[in-house]
């Protein structure tokens, strides 16, 4: 006998997952399946509503009843309205009433939330932020995403759609050109495209000329996977990447702290999985830029939940939610 | 009758203010005289508990008796223990017990903030921030004070004793060389000490080779105020290190904008009186350096309250501390 469960989703470009959820963020069964946003995104909406039905007779099969759905989306969203708004790696979605729909077919509630800030809720709830009052959290996957936790919340700004965006913060104005329009954002440096981009510059300038790299580029299936294992390798044309990586990481946690007056952050996401290879150069970056904090103060850890975090996150507002409107 | 009555203080390098002040924010008295910290902390200190004694009295004579001391000092300070931990302006008053000093010979309550948080307060209270929920509050004097005021309250982050410093947060990764040891602070740009040493090199670098600027230097006396003048002749030498204040305040107001996802600030501090000067220029680099916003959603104003924002958002301070104490 449970009537708390949730279900979370969390949609990224590629792969969407789905999960029912008890109230202490045990995942009772959840699933991942290709998000196809290329057939339109009607048809991710349709796939998601299906996918919630058979998590809503799970739970009926457990004699339980789901109170509302978490949604997570990549992007600038309305929690509001239920609009996403725009998308970088849903470029089909944009304005597209996601929620609303979801919610109409399913006949539950849904809270719709950046899936950067529900990394924050999950790993808040269940994993590296619990019992920390203020932190700064950022997910290194194809773009870099963020969220604040502030005096125990997600802080969520003016309610504009948007916070704790610190992937698009300027670690140098003469960097290079980010996909948002801007020179040198964090994005360009710490993301898993500027690895892509870094080795396909180190191509184009003639340093890589032969290797697995090589080849993986020409058969344009370079990922950032492949350049974590070959940095394993202590291959010396990508180490670097993962040099810079740690730099402006650094850089624009310690323009965040000096901020904020606080001293903590948490770092997941699929990029992260290269911990080993960015922390000591962020962690340098971070005492020197920092000149408000000892170096002793400032604690840098990596997220617990994996790539579960965003999906237990998005359970968690659904929690948080319904105790709201209680 | 009236026993809603504080004093405000306002300790700074050169001068500090003192003010009787009513519970609407009206002064009743108030002066301003030199700190004279050459002749050391403890100078300073008693110096202000005479004047406090002084208003003490001023209280009597209206029939009020004061209530408590909101005191504010430029620099890092500790609010629970009373000390000045360290003011780059008031070097001698390095771990100097001047809240607790103050509370002693005065018999009153004393309540310490750094001098850029009480701008805050005192905008958010009767000026340019009022019925503003979320904004950053910046102060351009000797150097770039700043603060965060979030869901209507001062932010304070995790009680380091800093907070809101945005004037040392990086711009640029191979800017000039800052007071706090980093290189390209805001400070370095945006500060009345980055426009003498703007000047300076100007003079050095042999484009400055007379004149009234080049005088002042001469006789060891340039001052930021000066500049400005030069500045409002429109000449040529100098105004575009206006224009880079202006470019620096943006950059840095993007990546907080960006962060916390917020959209107001406020510019105040001795060398805002050079608005004219830096805001076009500031408008234009914020405007290219926030991609989450547009252009018209983002509202930068001058503050309201002048030299007297820190000394009555010290008094605002006492008003807020006794109420949360009742």
């Amino acid at each position: 006998m449970n009537d708390h469960l949730s279900i979370g989703v969390d949609i990224g470009g590629t792969h969407m997952r789905t999960a029912l959820v008890d109230a202490r963020g045990k995942m009772i069964k959840h699933q991942k399946i290709l998000t196809g946003i290329s057939a339109g995104a009607k048809h991710t909406s349709l796939r998601l509503v299906e996918e919630c039905r058979r998590l809503m007779a799970e739970a009926a099969g457990h004699g339980a009843q789901v109170r509302a759905i978490g949604l997570g989306v990549a992007g600038k969203i309305d929690p509001v309205s239920g609009l996403v708004l725009f998308s970088p790696n849903l470029p089909a979605m944009r304005d597209y009433p996601l929620a609303a729909e979801l919610a109409r077919e399913t006949g539950l509630s849904v809270y719709m939330e950046n899936d950067a800030n529900l990394f924050g809720l999950g790993e808040q709830w269940l994993g590296a932020g619990r019992g920390i009052r203020n932190w700064i959290g950022i997910t290194l996957g194809t773009g870099v995403g963020g969220c604040l936790i502030l005096s125990g919340k997600l802080w969520t700004g003016d309610g504009l759609g948007f916070s704790g965006e610190i992937g698009h913060t300027n670690v140098n104005p003469d960097g290079p050109l980010c996909l948002c329009g801007l020179r040198g954002c964090l994005e360009t440096y710490s993301s898993g495209r500027a690895l892509v981009e870094g080795v396909k510059t180190r191509i184009a300038e003639k340093d890589l000329i032969s290797g697995h790299l090589f080849e993986l580029f020409q058969a344009d299936e370079l990922k950032p996977e492949d350049i974590y294992r070959s940095a394993l390798r202590m291959e010396e044309t990508v180490t670097h990447l993962f040099e810079r990586m740690g730099w402006a990481l650094g850089l624009a946690l310690a323009n965040l702290f000096t901020s904020l007056g606080i001293r903590h952050a948490v770092i997941g996401g699929g990029v992260s999985a290269s911990w080993d290879l960015f922390i000591a150069p962020l962690m340098k970056s971070l005492a020197e830029r920092c000149c408000m904090l000892n170096e002793h103060q400032m604690v840098v850890q990596r997220g617990w939940l994996g790539d579960n975090a965003a999906l237990l996150g998005a359970a968690r507002l659904v929690q948080i939610s319904e105790a709201v409107l209680q």
